[in-house]
């Protein structure tokens, strides 16, 4: 019997159902055999100074998930509650909804309509779900265990610290604002990560503006007071600067209309363009879109500095170092891992990498029983050519030497489900079959292939392999994949699902995650 | 007009009509011939690097309204703009319905349901009122000037100081937090005056809880994380009080229910009673409820100390101090003068007094064209026995030596207006009118009193002077008073409307400033 079963039902039993609450004591009499004092006792255990589980009453494995962004609630939504005991610990008691972050900037969005307790979504799994408010301090990968905190103020009375044990564990703790360790941003600029920098912006902007119609300040004052910053051309800073300038242009030169043609937005883009992770056409029309709006986008430059006054960048192309006074700067330049993340990633093996790997199930490479999804990890896809031979070797069933048409035809849909680059690949070079690409060396259409003519074929489908967008949609699909894979544990054990292994023998279990790209509608419903 | 009116009405006329806006702009300009080149000049100046009115230019005196409580925004509503060049100078670019605090503590309430933008209500007076969010640091009396500080943030760029001089200055700041100093209060309390504050105890609130349902702590610890103390027995403490009473019992139950028995309210009372300035029998009906709902109330009990995990009191009757562990503790026991209106208390004469005095004209005592409302003063009744002999002499038209009926009569209505306290004297003795005050030693009807026989008959009115509540609705009348009495300034000068002058000759330019206690309607419409 865990913690979590006592809870579920302490508060199922609490939230006004007596009827049922005594149906489903009757049936955990009769499942687990005298259970009811245990129970009783159980809940002495939640107000004991540790989350102990005794493992001869509880049968269910313990879930513990860290994280309640889009990867950790979309897991959470879909999980099948009744089958695991599931504690969720996360520094935030709110899901927050992201993408219109830059929205609440400029009061287009109120915060309020973008969160959504967590304890909310809870209540409504029947509160079959834990969730402590605190932050994990440290992964125990060996012993399973992890230490967390709450670290919400310091003024908790009793001990701040408390150890969870798992037997699987869900990591969806996202990442944290890079400053590239660039001097002065902590301390000087805005970010966009969290509900909080985006009122916090808010307010500023709006005082910006009241700094700059003070009685007893030059022009020039002025317009620093109004000059905005926006710190990398990626599509969070380049939202932003839009929405701000249709807040200025919309709303404020109404309100301070003395200083309405001081106001200056300038975006600091390191590369040559802004939004470069997109097409060509995309980065294209908004740089003229902003040159239209006034927005001045200054490329090519490195931000070396920010203080309190001035922002200080090297321009790229004179190696000219320039300093230039602002008003308020928001950073925007992207992510990296979490400390505790980091020091996990040290315990498993992956201390060299930048970020946490996983396979294509989303299994934390190196360890077991650990998944990690959404932006604190990514998928490192198995490549083509490294089981390049397993393949063929699997495919040539009568091991002729040469792989037939039909022999091809037999494992594309298991090559093209483990190694979804060769897809990519196929639609990159507009083939329509992946048998066109067996040819000869003069480009003929041929019937069968020998392992070199195989390798040929494939060997730059690899190329194709690309990492997923650090986006709420990717995090979101992974979190809905991982709990339809956690419902089907038990049964799809003997009854795997997933393609082939042309390494091993039989079939994986689950299908890989594969990442749909949505175009998201903003009809209402 | 009741405060819900005026909010019915300031909606109305501020919910979008175009039409009657134009409508208004004609008005104005007819009213004020010529007046749309000073306004646009006007607003050149606010671009300049200081606060420079030309003399020249502009005939219209300068009005500097410090505050945007409902005191100042209530002053600032009905003054007509046209005579005055206004500006106005407020830490708070907003006006918030402060009676609604304690509903926002608790969610009842959006913090954005209850405040409004200054600048708003200034676009809706066409642009024609100068605002400067900016604390004002002190007032020069002697030359009318004031400085001015910018005190929001530090990287304003440019100097945040800055001087404005006036012609009438209305003080509308309002009273600070009063801690008796006792140690640790600003460190350790929340206080209910800001609409920042209100916020801040709603998420501690939260915090409580997230802190008590955590692992690792011991029911006492959970019990001491869920202590909500109140100090103060006053309106807004009791309240509060009541309003998360109704948030724990309705909404935090459900989403804490394993810590919902370990909840606890306390009031903290220096007097015998909680609301101790009211009728005792809304003071003993709060009492009762408060028992039925489990919130303690301890009275004779006067707080010595907080930390940020114990309130320590001295009760009253027995003498002994003692230490209780809390989780939060919201400080209410009433305000105190701030410091810079105590500096201008001591350049004009008021040093001795604890708030600032005006006269029932609202003009500030000692000083010319200054005038104070709100909860940043007090004023001060003029007794009826400091001018009995004067009255006497004035209402004894043929110097008889005896005042008759009909003598007594034609004064009368002077004598209320002036004195008001006369008629709540008269009220308290059930008298259907004055006349019937004039009463011999043995209690029968006369027709007429000499001087003794008129003291006698008054000397105990001045009982009945009172101080007026410092609430939201005597700060809301005496500023629509003061912009009637300033919009009629010029007009009124040869035409006096107010009381009969019985000291001097004439009557007083306007009427004194009258409270009516309004029955507040919560009706919707």
């Amino acid at each position: 019997m865990t913690i979590l079963s006592f809870f579920t039902r302490a508060s199922r039993a609490f939230n006004g159902y007596p009827a049922s609450a005594k149906l489903l004591l009757l049936c955990t009499l009769s499942l687990s055999g005298g259970g009811v004092v245990a129970y009783s006792e159980a809940q002495v255990d939640a107000s004991k100074t540790s989350v102990q589980v005794n493992e001869k009453d509880c049968k269910k494995k313990r879930v513990v998930v860290l994280g309640t962004g889009w990867a950790g609630i979309s897991f959470l939504k879909d999980l099948d509650v009744s089958a695991y005991d599931v504690q969720v610990v996360s520094p935030r008691n709110y899901f927050a909804f992201t993408p219109l972050l830059p929205s609440v900037t400029c009061g287009t969005v109120e915060a309020r309509s973008i969160v959504e307790p967590v304890r909310n979504i809870i209540k409504k799994r029947n509160g079959e779900i834990q969730f402590w408010e605190a932050e994990c301090m440290k992964i125990d990968a060996a012993n399973k265990k992890l230490l967390c905190r709450y670290t919400v103020e310091n003024n908790l009375v009793g001990n701040d610290e408390f150890s969870l044990e798992y037997d699987y564990l869900v990591l969806a703790v996202g990442a944290q604002v890079n400053t590239f360790n660039t001097p002065g941003v902590l301390e000087n600029c805005h970010f966009l990560k969290e509900v909080e920098d985006a009122q916090k912006i808010r307010r500023t902007v709006i005082d910006c503006f009241e700094k700059a119609v003070l009685p007893g300040l030059s022009e020039e004052e002025r317009r620093i007071n109004l000059h905005f910053v926006i710190v990398g051309g990626g599509p969070t800073g380049v939202e932003f600067a839009a929405e701000l300038h249709d807040f200025v242009q919309e709303d404020l030169v109404n309100l301070y209309p003395s200083v309405k043609d001081m106001v200056k937005i300038t975006v600091i883009q390191s590369g040559d363009h802004i939004l470069n992770m997109f097409d060509e056409r995309i980065s294209s029309f908004a740089e003229q879109k902003f040159r239209r709006d006034g927005i001045e986008v200054q490329t090519g430059s490195r931000v070396i500095s920010v203080s309190d006054k001035e922002i200080t960048m090297k321009l790229k192309a004179k190696g000219e170092i320039c300093s230039v006074p602002h008003g308020l700067v928001v950073w925007s330049t992207g992510v990296e891992t979490r400390p505790f993340v980091k020091d996990f990633m040290g315990q498993i093996g992956q201390a060299n990498r930048r970020v946490l790997a996983t396979d294509e199930w989303l299994r934390v490479k190196g360890c077991e029983d650990v998944y990690a999804l959404g932006d604190c990890a990514t998928i490192n896809q198995r490549k083509v050519m490294e089981d390049i031979a397993a393949i063929f070797k699997a495919a040539d069933k009568d091991n002729s030497g040469f792989l037939t048409v039909e022999e091809f035809k037999d494992v594309i849909d298991d090559i093209l489900e483990r190694y979804p680059q060769v897809e990519h690949y196929l639609k990159s070079k507009h083939l329509r079959d992946v048998t066109d690409l067996m040819k000869d060396s003069e480009g003929n259409d041929i019937d069968e292939v020998d392992i070199e003519g195989f390798k040929l074929a494939l060997c730059q489908a690899d190329s194709q392999v690309k990492n997923l967008p650090a986006t709420a949609q990717v995090a979101a699909q992974q979190g809905a994949y991982l709990s339809k894979c956690f419902n089907r544990k038990s049964k799809w054990k003997d009854n795997p699902e997933g393609p082939r292994r042309f390494r091993g023998s039989g079939r994986h279990q689950f299908h890989p995650f594969q990442y749909v790209l949505l175009v998201v509608s903003y009809a209402s419903n």
